[in-house]
């Protein structure tokens, strides 16, 4: 179809002026003292769970979530109701945050402190890696129920993350994950990104991770 | 971003363009006696898994499946291990099949009997909703594992899918799936899709969804 070639064309703007827009938001969230994470992972992975975990754990250290859904507002709900000072955008139809809308985001939405923020974005194993929000790492959370053949499926989102984490290790013993195809995926596209196994449910696993988390932020 | 108007206009030409072609496919895809079905869900919510089980209960009808991934081509080899008449399409980064993919696809595999063709587009909840690849209809396949807040969070599949299968009821007990919730937020936006609560593991439910399929092809 003729129209490919626009559209290539045009997307290639696109991610050229996202990128830019994106590097300076960085720079300005670094000078505020905010280390923000890109939270990806597949819808139902546990995003919001582990950070219930992550952000409770930080403490005594400020954390902020965003929470990117295409409609609703029901994670946010959940992280205020449990203290988190969490934030909703909404982007009705589109498939993945942007530095575009993370700006126009944080026009509105304080972050007084210096601190953590998580961005979660949209449930998506797919355009959320091809588009950076001012991140300063990619964290992605991958669960035992969706199977251990993800890396080779999807290797550009398993390439880019700085960490890897594999929740629902508590369903481990009713599922027939194979953690060593998933490591060797794993490893075919990321030789450096950490793999934390947790369970949002119980908490196991937490520890490793918040560790690497503070020594990341420094 | 000024850019974001270009791109908004080139996207309607496509989706105009897109349906036309997936138009014409399909009038030639039910002259061939074909019955396509756009197989829709997350990653790892059990596509394959429930394609096994429902070509092997079609029998003696014959069934095509077409594996739509980003890279890897591990679901048509499991397929046709199990003796499925299966091929592959990759994407290379795309996060959804369309049109022309599947036109150009048809061109190479021979689909030389009446029958059903599944077509098991890119796991993601988001972008393969927007196009249509010549279908008679799409089949969402949902698992309790991801959590009953998906109906909420990514309305318009829910909405387009003419059934939904809720895959994954063997490890019910292990979750907190909240069944009425899910299917509030399902029938708030879709009041007739018939959901089929399956477990691809055990092959409870199939024969319901099996009866449902025989139906619509008639």
């Amino acid at each position: 179809m003729a129209k490919e070639i626009n559209k290539i064309e045009v997307m290639e703007d696109i991610y050229e002026e996202n990128g830019r827009l994106a590097r300076e938001l960085n720079t300005r969230l670094s000078a505020q003292g905010i280390f923000a994470v890109n939270v990806l992972g597949s819808p139902g992975t546990g995003k919001t769970s582990a950070l219930l975990q992550i952000t409770k754990m930080l403490l005594p250290a400020v954390s902020y979530v965003i929470e990117g859904d295409i409609e609703s507002n029901i994670d946010t709900f959940t992280l205020q109701k449990a203290g988190v000072d969490a934030f909703q955008i909404n982007t009705y139809g589109g498939c993945h945050l942007d530095a575009p809308m993370m700006i126009k985001a944080l026009e509105k939405f304080a972050l007084p402190k210096p601190g953590y923020l998580f961005i979660e974005n949209v449930g998506n194993l797919v355009c959320p890696a091809e588009f950076e929000i001012g991140e300063h790492l990619k964290l992605l959370i991958c669960s035992t129920t969706e199977g251990s053949d993800k890396p080779y499926k999807y290797p550009l989102i398993f390439e880019k993350a700085a960490a890897v984490v594999l929740n629902k290790i508590d369903l481990m013993p009713h599922l027939d994950f194979d953690k060593k195809f998933f490591i060797d995926g794993l490893r075919g596209v990321n030789k450096s990104a950490p793999l934390f196994e947790v369970s949002s449910k119980t908490g196991e696993g937490f520890d490793a991770l918040i560790t690497w988390f503070k020594a990341k932020k420094g």
